[in-house]
């Protein structure tokens, strides 16, 4: 399937390399930009109604963001007859019912994947779920700039304005960012994900929201005092035909899900009547990821049944690609020469292969059957306290 | 598409339940079974050459379990050129490459997604992120009969067999649990999600593998005291077109994001060259998980473009679904009518509905901009220091 980007910025770049380096049944024939860079004059263009009047472009990716002119070009498009995708939130909650409707009348497919959760296959996963069970609720972290805000203020102990600069300089947060730190960027991402899983349609308005302008560090040390972490959180639960939603600083016991998502991750939750409790982890945000779920939406859009083939060849197994440390609990004797660090009752073991470290049990077991062994993790192994 | 099941025990009936009670392009015509329940005589057969030479039906479920059986319905199923779906990761794991050959040649499709993380989407969202990206590596907990014992172990200082006991009581584990204990099940499913991430075939000879027989109350007391916890971990991962796959107990910070995960919940996580993390968390059986994630495979083969409907219809708005409680960190004078508790400098909220929260903070913002409010999550809620 030829498509063309709209916008060759951060998402559209990123989805241009997802489509360029991965034979998955689309190709990108142009991309519409202000700008067009030296050698790329065979597929770049700054004249939209080469792509509009291009029979073979059978859809658009739109990375260009922001309401207008983004909703002009995907009207357009949709009028043309092309399928849409787009990861761009503000314009796909604000239009949610034109946008529908239009595409549905011209008979194209609509898709926003990324437009909640950037990199996360939320959406795709949640309109799956939904085809048979009742989603009873969702909730979640959805905006990657807060949760690096909170985190950071957090593990590190700094002020709210420091916080936000650093997300600033390292591109997690706008000039201007009140869109992520009022709560406006979750409170379009709750209304699009609860107008997909209740079958209705939200607006922002229906999504009273508090942002985390307001928190200091004397509250989050607080918090972390009695054993809670604050995160930015998006609510949506329906009953009998009837929705709430809502987006708030969330006060959670640190053992909570979320309180293990770290720097800009997102996390959302959806709660099916058959399935329970699903959860999905990843980067809610940025080139690579975001362009890609872009292009996911593009393939699934391509691809009748989502048939992919499976590749048959025999694995080339190695186990020297993964050594690392062991904790051996055991009576018996061992090699000096596997030992990093004796402590009391176990050893701990310099990196082993798997082939290694199962000979090592062998061994072991003849002496001591009861002995019990478990990798550590590289947070483990650097732990002082072990060496 | 018409199907039919094959097994109506656990697994078999959730699949039957999920298709039943959801519109989803997918009818259960036959299921087989040696017992025909009062009432279902139309449905159930224990005939099988009935739904073989069938043409009207297009796919089995199978929901028997084991290697046979269950081997010689599925073959059978795919020469009279119906497609196969399987929750079965010893059959899948088994015959992996022999099934899948088969299942080309007569050109039916072959899906298994609830053999790897029951109601996870594990296996699909693997696939569908492969298409676009390249997998470097997959890890997890994938047992959650495991992660039962490990967690009550943890949380409630039990010893092994007092866990194990438990876990057999509620269903989690079977009379037998060697396959669980031993890493055997888990040894399947890495094989079967490197085989589909790495394109290749893994066996389960190419997967060494340890279990948690061993481990006392002592070693995870031991772990805890350090700031870690204990998981048995599946792990796979590719350098060069060379493999490396293996299961052990694995040692984390207690912060990691498979600490937080409970009871009997699985967590999977792949690591994709442009996603980067992308962690899935949920119920890894159980009926009405694994069953439900049996007819979403069905829906898949039967959903040409997988295309489903957007519903437009206005959401109806009920701010009383979910009241809660609120931290309000503030200077302002507040209303005692809403004040649960008092404490330095903030109050807890009796439970407060969006309106009502948002109508409260309006009043409070007049005379401290600065104040912050955070919703209590319920086990902070019910903490006894706040009252």
């Amino acid at each position: 399937m030829k498509i063309a980007i709209l916008g060759f910025g951060v998402v559209g770049r990123g989805a241009y390399e997802a489509i360029l380096h991965h034979a998955c049944g689309v190709q990108v024939k142009r991309i519409l930009d202000l700008r067009v860079p030296e050698g790329m004059e065979d597929v770049v263009t700054t004249d939209y109604n080469t792509i509009l009047n291009d029979p073979e472009i059978e859809a658009v990716a739109e990375a260009i963001g922001g309401l207008h002119p983004a909703y002009e070009y995907i009207t357009r498009a949709i009028d043309a007859g092309k399928h849409v995708v787009s990861a761009n939130k503000h314009l796909i909650c604000h239009y949610y019912r034109d946008l529908h409707e239009r595409a549905a009348a011209r008979g194209v497919d609509l898709r926003f994947t990324p437009s909640v959760g950037g990199g996360i296959p939320w959406l795709m996963n949640l309109r799956r779920t939904k085809r048979c069970d009742r989603i009873l609720s969702l909730c979640g972290i959805m905006n990657g700039t807060t949760n690096y805000i909170l985190d950071s203020m957090l593990t590190r102990g700094i002020d709210f304005s420091d916080a936000l600069k650093e997300a600033q300089a390292l591109g997690y947060a706008e000039a201007d960012p009140s869109a992520d730190i009022d709560g406006l960027d979750v409170q379009r991402k709750c209304a699009i994900s609860a107008s997909i899983a209740f079958d209705a349609v939200l607006t922002e308005e229906d999504v009273p929201t508090f942002g985390i302008r307001h928190i200091t560090k004397e509250d989050v040390a607080r918090f972390d005092a009695m054993g809670y972490v604050c995160k930015l959180m998006a609510f949506a639960e329906e009953r009998d035909g009837r929705i709430t939603a809502s987006v708030e600083p969330y006060l959670l016991p640190k053992t909570a899900t979320e309180g293990a998502v770290r720097t800009n991750f997102n996390c959302i939750t959806l709660v099916g009547e058959r399935v329970g409790r699903l959860s999905f982890i990843g980067q809610g945000a940025g080139s690579a990821p975001t362009g890609m779920a872009l292009a996911e939406d593009l393939i699934d859009i391509a691809t009748a049944n989502g048939k992919t083939p499976v590749s048959l060849t025999p694995a080339v197994i190695d186990g020297t690609i993964r050594p690392h440390m062991y904790y051996v609990r055991t009576s018996a004797k061992l090699p000096s020469a596997c030992i990093l660090h004796r402590m009391e009752q176990a050893i701990i073991t310099k990196p082993m292969t798997p082939a290694d470290i199962h000979a090592l049990y062998t061994t072991i077991q003849a002496t001591d059957p009861d002995a019990f062994i478990a990798g550590l993790d590289p947070d483990v192994a650097s732990d002082a306290r072990l060496c």
